[in-house]
This record gives structure tokens, sequence and C-alpha cells, in this order.
């Protein structure tokens, strides 16, 4: 599940769960419930807005929610949960793409799979330097990737060898080395620091008062393998009234 | 407008102006003026010629001619020759990439919107570090990029952290971070430094006396998204005699 | 010619040659013997196996063998022979990439051409500092490379700079540089070192014990445009039997 909150300009979406060792893992509710929070966000944007997406606790989140994919008691139950969530988090990914303002993930601790795919969707993601650890999973758990994470990462993810590490070596990675490996933007020592330095660069970039609309199609216009994917177009705006 | 001369055999596109402050603007007349001078040093190249774009003053270009669009008088009328400039445009970046010899970009001074494009159309781009500010404005200005602004970028920009600092904050950029951030070969301290360090390496390169035909095909392999984007077919090619 | 050895999980594939300056050249027998070991090492794979490919004396390999296509005599002829060995050694990258485990390349000496190529196919490539050399000479030799030559590195290497040197200035490049420019993952001082670095790298990650299939096919969702020129399919498998 998920809140969402305003701070001046600045919508905050976190992830919330029953206590600090809770895993945010994404079942069919609690990625309805995020697709809601971008929606509101995304009505009620202006000129100026701005999203960080964070979290509380150890987790920032785990991935799909993998025990309700098995809970469902047989194999071919369990895969047809998880084709669901997978299909289901693909508009996450979509709409955070097509977001209307500059969005920040404030990655305060284990980011896996899904997890790792919700920051990296994010225009900027920072990081706790002590306890983020980024992980994609799949291999180690003897599972290819839905289409739309590797064009993501394909997308937002320079260098080749870091897109190896991550994906066909399933690494686990810290701030320091998330940073080398261009996968973050900045890591801190606390919650408070990451906190303060997302809220800090989102404000920098809502003073910017882009449009929106401009802003989300230049976004796309940067990947359009990854947009051809997730099934959005890229437009050609201007909003600009003197042209 | 520009000039166009040959010093050995190394082609010099001046990029030219009435004053030290003329920004270079590319409206219809000026993008003719470059076509030409680029068609002249196809007609005459050999094996060993290379080409230097440079310009004097304090700007490589400020891009499109946006004064000329709003001097239509109304806003459907300066978006029609807003999209002609586009369009006129398009054929110089296509033939920068067509072009059968090794070409560097001396950015003297502040290079923006279509200007930036213009330099990064080169294989290399060597910048002077006091005064030279590279800058895509279009998220400022409030429009999109052409479909080939964008894919000159994604095809010659490996960082997917700079593509982003660069189309969707647009950064403005000096020296060292252009040269951090992957976007030019080096930076110097003054015009006469961009100028020698431009004429060394144009003539290094026209020195290996690399088959022209060959040279433009494998540059184009390099980026065939791009080539789609500007109608250029990439060809297989053999110049060598024993093979 | 080549051997193929199993050292516990890891296979060595080992390209021979009759003296310590034969320059492992890709003919149409070298060819079939590399494509037959390839074959050997995926029939015999289990989770767990490794495949490192290597080679002693001067040369990793020069690339194709073009002795053999001049011997034909003409023009034509030594074009139908060239050409016969590109589409030969096509499959051989197909193979790489669709190998199910994961894959090393210790390079002791030059790597050229198709050999720079075959050893780019490999998940990581570890280099000998003094002598080992990278080199794509293509532009020097008059010719155009093959498409699915410019997709492996577009695939592999994520600087575009790194990309445009290799390929459109044919850099010759040493260990360090190699390293500085992502196209090694390590560099060491002697053949024994090279050996043991590989050695260990491939018992590490086949500790990991990575399903075969699974991992062949993150490792094509990550080269997709690549899978494309080579013909191979990307698919979705799943062999957790929890899901």
């Amino acid at each position: 599940m998920c809140t969402l909150e305003k701070h001046g300009d600045v919508f905050v979406l976190t992830l919330t769960g029953s206590s600090d060792v809770d895993e945010h893992r994404f079942g069919p509710s609690a990625i309805d419930s995020i697709l809601s929070a971008i929606a509101k966000a995304k009505a009620e944007a202006t000129p100026g807005s701005a999203l960080i997406t964070t979290s509380h606790g150890k987790f920032f989140s785990n991935g799909l929610d993998l025990a309700w994919a098995q809970a469902a008691g047989s194999r071919a139950g369990a895969r047809e949960r998880l084709l669901y969530m997978v299909e289901s988090f693909r508009p996450v990914v979509a709409a955070m793409m097509d977001l209307p303002m500059p969005t920040v993930a404030a990655v305060n601790g284990h980011a896996a799979a899904a997890g790792f795919t919700l920051a990296l969707s994010h225009d900027y993601v920072i990081m706790r330097r002590d306890k983020g650890v980024l992980y994609m999973s799949e291999v180690d758990i003897g599972a290819t990737l839905p289409d739309y994470f590797t064009a993501l990462f394909r997308a937002k993810v320079g260098s080749a060898t870091a897109r190896r590490d991550v994906l066909l070596r399933a690494k686990k990675i810290k701030g320091e080395e998330a940073l080398r490996m261009g996968l973050v933007q900045a890591a801190y020592d606390s919650e408070e620091q990451v906190a303060e330095a997302s809220m800090r660069l989102a404000k920098q970039m809502a003073g910017r008062k882009w449009a929106g609309e401009v802003y989300a199609e230049i976004r796309k216009s940067l990947y359009p393998d990854l947009c051809g994917v997730l099934g959005l177009d890229i437009r050609a705006v201007v909003s600009n009234s003197k042209l």
C-alpha cells in the first residue's frame, strides 16, 4: 500500500507497510494503490510539480508478491498469478514514464527486482549508502525478466558492463558501487539525508517551472524502445505561446 | 552564413556573422549556406581529407532562428516557420553523417539547441574550456525536440545520465563537465588552442588516408537508429583491391 | 583449429595453431572446429557449467583468413570467399550468445577484427596487459564491417566514444586503455595470471548454479538488436519449481 502527500509543490508517494521489516511487496492491491497515487499526482499536476517516491524501514521494495503467487497452491496457478502481477505492474512503469513532472526515487533500503525497477523508473535515484541495496534477483530465482524490465535497464543504464552485472550476474549493489555504475545520482549516510537531498532536488527541478506535458514527452523521447514495449506514444508538443 | 576554406587536406567550415556577438542562428539562408559548403567538401573529397567546423566570436551557434519564426506575426505562422527550419536542418545532420571524411567540431563559444546538435554531428568535438557552453534549451523553451535531435543524442552520448542531464534537465555544460560526461574529446583554454588541437586531430585522421566511402559507411553503421530517422541507407563497401 | 577440455565444471576452448606466432585465423575449417566445440559444451552443459575461450602464443586471433580469400586468385573469388567466411562466422557469435552458461574470454595476445569480435562475444573479457592488443582493422583495410560485428559492439560497448575509437578510428588498444574504455573486466601481467583470473571468475560464476536456459535467455534479452541480426529468438523461461 502507499500514501500520497503534498509538501508545497512536491508530491511524496510513500510505500507503507505494517512494520519496519515489511518488504513492500507489489501484490494486486499494492499495485492498484500505487497506480491510484500516481494518477492523483498527474491529475493535480501544475508547472512546478515534482514527485518523490520513498519508503520507511528496511525495504524500499523487494518486488512482486511471490508469496501471493505461490499461495495459489499449484505451479500453474502460481505462474498465472505471477503473470498477472507482471502485467499489472507494467502500467506503473508506464505511468512513471508519462508523468508530467520530474521524479525522484529516495531509496532508503533494499530495492530488489520490481522494487529496483520502480526506483529506476524515476528520473533520479538517491540512495542510502549504508543500508540501501539494489538487486535484480531473477537469474538467481530462475526466471527471465519481463520485457519492460530489460527495456528499462537498457534505457536507463548506459554502461554495458553495469547492465551485465545487474541482470546477468545478479550483483547486490550498495551505494558507492551504484554511484560508480551510474545507477544512482547520489548516496547518503542516513534516512534523513536521503530525504533532505531528495526534497532539495525535487524542489530545484520544480523551481524550473517546466511545462509538464513537454517534460513528459521529452522524457519519453529519450527512451523510444522502452516506450514501444510500454505502449506509450511519443508526441511533438510546443507549449510556448511565442511559437 | 559560412565560409569553406582548404588548409592542405583539411576543409575548414567557418560559421560567420556580422560581429563577435552574432549568435550564428540557423535560418533558411544559413542552412542553405552550410549545406552547400558540406556538399562542396564532399565533392572535392579525396582519401586523406578531413573537415573542421568552427566559428569566431562568442557563439558557435545558438540554434535555429527563432526570431525569424516569430517574425511571421502569428502563432500559426511562427510554428510553420519553425517546422520549416527543423526540416531544412535535417539534411545538414544527414550530410555530416554521410560525409566521406573524419570531422571535427571546434567549439569556441556557446553551442545551444541546433547549434549543439550540429557540433555533436561531428566525429569529434573539441571545446573551449573557459567560454564554451553546451546547452539543449528545449525543455526550458517549452518545446519537444525533433526526432533526429534525440536520435543523435541517443547515438552519440553513451551515458544515460548524461543524456538525461542534457535533454531533460537542460543543463548548461562547460568544458570540464562536458569532458566528464563524454560529450567532447578535449577542452582547451583559448580559441588558439582549440584551433590548433582541432587542426592537429584533423591532420592526424587525414594522415590515415582512409577510403572515404568506407569511412562514411562505418560511421553510419555505428548509428543505425539515427540513420533510419535521417533517411540514410547503410551499405556494405569494400574498397580494398585485394578483396 | 581448437580443442575443448573440461576442468571440473569449466569448459576450456583453446584456439590452437602450429606455432607461437600462429595468428589463429578463422578459415572454414577453424570456424567448423569452433562451432563443434561450442556445440559440445552446450550439449554437455549442466547448471554450474562455465566456458573459457583462450589461446597460446602471440595471437588470440587475427580474424578471418584473408589469405585464404585472396588465394581464390581473382577479386571476385576473393570476395566470394570473404563473404562465405563472414556468413560462416555469424553462427559462432550466435552460439556464444545462446550458450547456457557464463563465458569468459582469456585474451593473451592480439585480438583483431573477427578475433576481437569473438572475444567480445563472451560475457567477460580478461586481457593480458603487456602483450594483449585489441584492434578492429576494417577501416584501415578498406572494408565495412558485417552487420553482426557492429551490432555486437553497439550491444557490448556502452561508451559512444569508445565505439567510435574502436570502429571508426581503428585504435590499437592495450590493457589499461581497454579497461578504461569498458572493453574488458580486468588486465593482468602474464599469461599465467590471465589464465588464473579467468578460471577463478569462471568457477565463481559456475558456483552460482544458475539454470542455463534462464541464463542464456536473460543474456539475449540484454541485446535484442544483436539477437535480431543473428536470427535468435528471445523467450520467457521460468525454471523455478515454485513458480
